[in-house]
């Protein structure tokens, strides 16, 4: 078997490779990879070759968003059978540490996270995982599906943080992928009104066929205008100002989540609304144990990941695809496909 | 205005009489009434004349779910203009003792509730309630619909108690109107799978329409045999052989809520079950704070309250309505209709 | 019967003046104040007129930590016998709002609060409060420790928010008033260790006596350089850098709870901590359904509220005792004895 | 070196035997036994042979409340110095099943728990441990201590289930070793008032002396006479109808957690109080993430965990310390001393 793997060698320098096929070890699976999406994060890398502190400084396999197939088994590894298809969980923690045995393994400092320095990532034909962190995918999810689970767990996560509930109101900052599937993932956990914020109007327009009650320009209304209350805040802009405007739309003890991650880092925040009614601020790092649930709700038909996807690449096109969100403004969600 | 009321004078005896129109008082309002669902609990005390401790010692009007217009109001009450249509939550609480103060109104000891002795309900052309407790009803919503905000309230509640949230399997044990509505709100609150079991083909049908994902009929096939394992209970069926095999078939730390009352009033439940798998087991009083809960779900189209309603009658069949229940076997939900 | 009151008619300027004693009216106690605690918004308004928007617009009587007997009852009120000892909860809300509803009452938009414009206080000999809001005091607690069941409801409220819990570890930053009282009541809540920060030698030996484990000068050494690591930080003095240095020392998914009011407003946060460890940041607003615990606390003698008062004045010298906060050094809760 | 067991072949029959000293395996420190509490489970095994579905089939060797020395470490063992005193968790996880992913890992079907058919436990010389199950003890504690933070940490979980938290009013029903741990934990969970109920009043006594509030002899007063409302019932005598009166005596909206295991496994229980009051009703299974905790409250002085010890026996007197339980009234805990 031959490991074609698209490596990351400098900024906007990624390379067709070719790589030894993985070891499955003990209790891992080996995936022959079928669909991976394209994040954010691995744009940044190949723009920036850092994302803050975690910094590229070897060639790197990018892409963490993954749909495969086992085709062999470690030792000791029986949770699957050969051929399942499986959606990847790409972050593996410890097990071990204070934070993986209170539940939160998201947390965990040892986590192995893919396409994330030093851990290769997806864009290739072979990767090797834990099984357990292989969830099976049911008949009625395609490949695409499967692969954007991940996206879709961190939708699912920022709606736990949050506590939304059924009949809720709430806001989310930001219409790109992660936004729009966390609009996806309020619906689903039964909010009433969902808004949402962005400045293009292709993505609000996507916005309102997939579930949005309101779809807001803030080009031409300022969220600060919108005369919006809301019971959560969900911020995937990155931009603090949309997190400030979100923090002034909550009602008394109403709850803000930030997912998007600011450039700098910091952010300027009204204390005193925060202090006056008794707001909620956090923000989420990745998600645990929300696999089970992106994939019921998607087989349930209650999501419908697939409509965010504006294109597919080979995995010899991996670069066109990482470019592709630059350079194309419709594009929202690209997938490479290895096999 | 003339005021007729349907009025219960013992067991199976109800007789329309003619009352003074109420007088609202500091911050109620007049309500014409419009539709009134026919309760369970109605049923009870018109075939019984009590329920537990709860005795019909004098003439009694019943009927405690909703829906009215808005035609006077007291001295200070100004939340409704005169003509609004409104849901009525019919227990007004003191709102001043521990459990009001906690936000736990429904086990205030002092509520006044329609249709429990002493205080009248709604088989009438008029009642009065303080302003807080009327809630406007959006266009989108017919009277019989509002009226089934009381019934839907009971399920949001059990909802809430079972901490129902998205992609989670819930069993619900009952199919009669709280039960069927527990099943839409379960939904709503983003469940994947909803389970109902019940002895009446015609309920489980109806279940199946509304989005029940696995109707058993225990008849044939019993709860302890068809291999569930679900994140909660809702028990709706008064029977504590439900509880128990629902609570064996809950998952570890899972919970089960008891809405439906046992004729008894005891139950024998496996302690070392709770114990062994640390499962939570709690009931359900009415219910707080789920009226706009209920209305923005009716509102957005996320329940169908109305697919439950079989009947209508005047308020001059308010006894037929009330054999109903008993006498036609495929009735679920009857409305009494007084203008 | 007299009434005399301290009325603040401008910045520093406080008289002495004759007022009627007030009519309880329905379900309010007359209540002959004994013991006032000064609080620091008291000194905000007698030095500046005015606390963000809340403006000292016409004479205004001051004082909001209460303790007094019952001397007469108004129409409907009977939950106290004449001459009981009470502690006051001087902020009385609506009872009718969503907030209220809820059991948030603390949030109550019409909430009417002692010494808050245009609400007058307790710096005189006679006040009324609906009977709810006055708690019986046991005999074990002095008159003092009465009127400080307030501000300690502000330490016992910051503990919920923050989830303090059996051996939890706990920073607080700021030893003035509100902080000693919240390191005392985050100890009564179980803390295992609890570090207290300052810049005053006097009040942070006086945290040494009342529980704090450690108690950090940090003009001598920085709260960044203390190598914390804390399950929750409540941050009582007002100054933003200590609110990022308390953040800091969270452990992943702890909680940092604003109690002190930062001059500004505004603060400028670590997001990217916030984000990456899932950190959860509020503040505070008073408190609801903190006296009976905190009356049980100081009972049972977990907490010594007394420890904090460091001097007596009598009503004529209200004035003094509101100059005395800034001219004595080591002045930390002054109490007021109007009887 | 060598290693001396006692073992239990049958109902009463423990011998004294040579084992090999065990090999560290990977991840596993070698522990030298230094004290040995004497468990309930101990003893219902040594009379009965079995609890519920766990039967001793084979010889076991029992003893789960464990205090020793590290003296070797397998490989890549490295969190403890050879030479630290230490307690062990003695149930040691999967780590990988969904309870343990979620945090909840005392529900891990696959745990491995010391004393437990067929896990041999600590009555002997030497064990081994994965070094995570092992927690450094601080020098302010003793040997004996050590051992009793097992126990320990039934009560501190019992208390977070309860919601147990700062001037609570609880109920601990029964005196035995858990139920005076229990109490003790709610204590230092902050609870205000905790009355404790048995029929043995040296019990009764022991407990008055740390730190209940009021001590119930139920053969003179019957806990349905007591007069009591609180807000948790721990129930740990095993008996049905201490649950039973512990939940008559709840507020609305208590939690009662069952520790107690009633030797029949189920119970008729009061289902329309718990709908009627909405009481929540809960069980435990051992304990999760409860070490730190425990630690830290014995080493801060917050619990007292050597009051209850009642007498030392030497390793060669096991049989006598397993006998103790029943033939000595005034037996509380008896610690084996290996060493």
């Amino acid at each position: 078997m031959r490991n074609r793997a698209a490596v990351l060698h400098g900024v906007g320098d990624v390379r067709l490779e070719d790589r030894a096929v993985p070891d499955p070890g003990p209790g891992e699976v080996l995936v022959e990879v079928i669909a991976v999406g394209v994040c954010g994060s691995d744009v940044h890398y190949y723009e920036h070759g850092r994302i803050g502190s975690h910094v590229v400084q070897a060639p790197l396999v990018l892409g963490h968003e993954v749909c495969g197939r086992v085709v062999a088994r470690g030792p000791g590894a029986d949770r699957h059978e050969d051929g399942a298809r499986v959606a990847l969980e790409p972050g593996v923690p410890c097990r071990r540490c204070r934070e993986c045995r209170a539940g939160r393994y998201n947390l965990c400092a040892e986590v192995r996270f893919f396409g994330t320095p030093p851990i290769d990532g997806a864009f290739t034909h072979f990767v090797t995982i834990h099984e357990d962190f292989a969830f099976a995918l049911p008949d009625q999810l395609s490949d695409e599906a499967g692969a954007l689970m991940e996206p879709l767990s961190v939708g699912v996560w920022a709606c736990r943080k949050a506590g939304v509930s059924a009949g809720d109101r709430v806001l989310v900052t930001g219409a790109g992928p992660i936004g729009l599937l966390a609009l996806q993932a309020a619906r689903a956990f039964g909010a009433g009104e969902v808004t949402i914020s962005d400045v293009n109007p292709h993505r609000l327009e996507l916005a309102r066929r997939t579930g949005a009650t309101r779809a807001l320009d803030v080009t031409r209304e300022p969220l600060e205008e919108a005369g919006l209350e809301v019971d959560a805040v969900i911020e995937c802009s990155g931009r603090p100002d949309a997190l400030v405007a979100g923090i002034a739309a909550l009602r008394p003890a109403g709850t803000a989540v930030v997912v998007g991650m600011a450039p700098d880092g910091d952010a300027t925040i009204p204390l005193s609304l925060i202090q006056g009614r008794e707001l909620w601020l956090t923000g989420t790092f990745r998600y645990a144990d929300t696999y089970p649930t992106a994939i019921a709700l998607a087989a349930a038909g209650r999501v419908d990941v697939e409509a965010i996807i504006t294109g597919h690449y080979g995995l010899e096109d991996t670069d066109a695809a990482l470019r592709s969100a630059r350079e194309d403004p419709h594009a929202i969600k690209v997938m490479v496909m290895p096999r």
